[in-house]
């Protein structure tokens, strides 16, 4: 029966992720898929809820290291878009040639975002004058106005961020948080006065990334990506992935250093302290609704999500049970959840008319990371019953609620924590020569220090991608595992998405 | 020497409201014009945050009142708006030809928001097969959805809302917050079993907007507008108009009572407790960033901003007085600043290196409603130096510095609020008779019961446009100032912007 009534709600088991992903996603309420354009899901509320528990998250990190929040309009005309594309090309001739881009004419070649936006070229019954089209990122935009905004060194650094709809006209199948055409969207822009202070300012990233992705215990490889895939207006670009429950990595944020490029093609200049003009050194720091794609992949089980208590839309479901049986239940059930309402939880009370079966699947299915039954008994004994969504169940005492939800929450935290860094462990392995097995649900391991045709040697062989540097090279000395040479660069190779 | 440290800063005085406005959103940094698409306007950090203090004001008396948040795509298919058109233009035709819209056959004809929308007719290089354009307001898309969210009487009401940019594509002189193309936007949508629910939806709404103008100080009028300034798609319009200082009335929010006739567009259907489909009752609540232009207008004085405190930026901004003369004064004032961050103040400490005058101009002109001082002397006598942004100074202690504060700044908002109700008082004035002159900056209250002809006559008379009936009535009897008949309907006649 109880099998029966789970089997109802058609959840594929998780070893088939392909399958899992996009029922669970829906059945849990997250977002509904059937609005009338491909790619654009409705956020529903309690994935709206997640999804802005994790924005609370971010907007907490950038006050703490006094980024001002800023909001740019949606339009950007055509013309900037061309600025942005000259720039862009002309670095990514010089990286192909090997030559500074200064040694360089400006060409009138097309790339950057052309081919990817969405274009408002009418309005009303109008042709517009000045085609506009969708952000896609923020740069140009911004950086249209840094110049007005910096005049001094004393204006730096100039700590920028926003959290804004953006759109990618995506022609790869499109899948909800993960690849979609609207995308909800985080966007830190910094100006500096030199490379050293947008270097620091690289480095401060990478701890926000670390507090953030410890919050939602999500197992995470940061790498310094290969100059191929380097985003072309960047001097470096530094790239977190997750790994996916079946070993594939899924970018979910990125920071890149611009050195003085984008400072150079936009005129963002400031007044040094001998009053001599210097140009900016810039950053940018990315990450999108793909988070809530990694928490969703990373710990939900074949009975549903499981949210990391930091950003659960509800973290405690409350259920009185028989409570026709004791006049005592529902008041000892309000008691707790005010008192924990009041310690700023956020709170749910089950009371609707349903057998209790029926309301585990409901919260286990949305991930709830605790519930808390309260029957006769549980009030005579002056106890809650506490089962975490992650496995354990034990009384814990009403007449301090607060610190014993605190600290089963700590359990269930600390278990995903746990969980994350045995999928780590399980899933990289070591890649010792070209002729060893690649398994499936894997990322290897790799010492390479080798030419861009070295590189397309170890990815054909293998038929996995390279991340890139991992933030910690070897400690020892190893060989490169085309060329044979000494090195320490330690990196990975995996599926992408 | 004071004088001219304030002049500089280029402040028209408010007395010239039409220079005053345009020129104190930039001089106080909320938003920067000078971004390259008319009518969008950059918001800075300073106005942003004021901006989102507005809002958390708003996802307050929404959660209170359980609506959930939800959040649409951005982008609406043309064929989805042209069901809205049909609606509206069948809606608008049996409003002139006085009958029931359901003896009407539905004609193609075209209406509601066609000619005022941003177009998106390309992606890439690629021409789109079924044109979209930006959400002017969401009705369309989310009642699209709301036929597969509905099945039940038990799934209603169903109360969403979201706050999400939206597009006009304005003609009119643009003007910031007032009147431009994108639009921070915040709009409820609810579903109800019958006609009178929804109507208790709307007294719910009159009740959230109540909460929200106190808190703001704003001085409003509530009218139900006439049947010709109804929303083409309505059964009847609530507005709320602000009283602007110049007298002119600024629109900042709106309810709409839809009865069943968008759910009879859209198929909005549910099962009653007898197993019968109906179909269901619906109203929507909207307001703008509108809000934010009315508290600068109406609060804002020769000096610069005054911010209600509910949604300062700043709440109380400390500044150190000759600290070099005191070892004690730094700590003080980082001591306080503690103590009323942690007990929820937004706090700014002020230890630039200029002149206190330079300082007090800066946080003047950005209206933070308390400045404490804190100097050597102050500190001896346990004390901060308390300066209200509305008037009036005194010491407060700094051992209770929470109260204290907390003290000042119900002052300011007493203050706020008062001067609110007398600015009502002066503003609004009786028309006795269409004889009486009609002098600039006034507001009229006019007893009126008429035919459109006579509200022709009215407002030509006048050269005030009518806002509609007031929320109260008249307490006895009066004589339609146009008729002559006795009626109790009071109306308001203002210059709207």
């Amino acid at each position: 029966m109880a099998e029966h009534g789970k089997a109802k709600r058609g959840i594929p088991p998780k070893s088939d992720f392909n399958a899992w992903y996009p029922a669970i996603v829906e059945i849990a309420e997250l977002v509904d898929k059937r609005y009338p354009i491909k790619g654009m899901d409705v956020w529903r509320p309690y994935g709206w809820k997640a999804m802005r528990c994790i924005d609370a998250l971010t907007h907490r990190e950038m006050e703490r290291t006094d980024h001002e929040e800023v909001c740019f309009p949606l339009l950007i005309p055509e013309d900037l878009l061309e600025k942005e594309n000259r720039l862009v090309s002309l670095l990514k001739r010089a990286r192909e040639e090997g030559v500074d881009p200064s040694e360089l004419r400006v060409e009138e070649e097309e790339a950057g975002f052309k081919k990817e936006v969405y274009w408002v070229k009418h309005a009303g019954e109008n042709e517009l004058d000045v085609p506009m089209f969708l952000r896609p990122t923020s740069e140009t935009a911004m950086y249209t106005m840094f110049p007005l905004w910096i005049r001094s060194h004393v204006d730096l650094p100039l700590k920028t961020y926003q959290i804004v709809n953006t759109f990618r006209y995506e022609t790869k199948q499109t899948r909800s948080f993960i690849r979609v055409r609207e995308i909800h969207f985080f966007e830190a822009h910094t100006a500096h006065v030199d490379e050293d202070c947008a270097s620091r300012q690289i480095e401060q990233d990478l701890e926000i990334v670390g507090h953030l992705m410890d919050s939602m215990g999500l197992p995470v490889i940061i790498s310094k990506r290969p100059v191929w895939d380097t985003f072309p207006g960047a001097w470096y670009t530094i790239a977190i992935d997750v790994i996916m429950p079946n070993g594939r990595t899924l970018q979910v944020a990125s920071c890149h250093h611009y050195k003085d490029q984008w400072a150079k093609a936009f005129d963002i200049t400031y007044q040094d302290e001998s009053g001599n003009t210097q140009y900016c050194h810039q950053t940018t720091y990315g990450m999108s609704e793909r988070l809530l794609g990694a928490v969703v992949g990373m710990h939900g089980d074949d009975n549903g999500l499981i949210f990391p208590p930091p950003i659960a839309p509800i973290q405690v479901v409350l259920m009185p049970v028989a409570a026709h049986k004791s006049d005592a239940v529902i008041p000892a059930v309000d008691a707790a959840a005010s008192a924990l309402r009041e310690a700023g939880f956020r709170v749910k009370i089950d009371s609707r008319d349903l057998r209790p079966g029926q309301k585990y699947w409901d919260w286990e299915i949305k991930g709830v990371p605790l519930r808390l039954e309260v029957g006769p008994r549980d009030v005579e004994n002056g106890n809650a019953f506490a089962a975490r969504r992650t496995g354990g169940k034990e009384p814990i005492p009403l007449d301090n609620i607060v610190e014993g939800v605190h600290n089963q929450l700590e359990m269930v935290q600390t278990e995903l924590n746990q969980r994350s860094r045995i999928h780590v462990d399980d899933c990289i392995i070591r890649l010792e020569n070209l002729e060893q097995e690649i398994l499936d649900g894997h990322i290897y391991e790799v010492a390479f220090d080798g030419s861009d045709a070295d590189a397309e040697t170890l990815e054909k062989t293998t038929g996995l991608a390279i991340l890139g540097d991992a933030m910690e090279p070897f400690p020892d000395d190893q060989q490169c595992i085309v060329t044979g040479k000494t090195t320490r660069r330690r990196q990975h190779i995996a599926r992408m998405y």
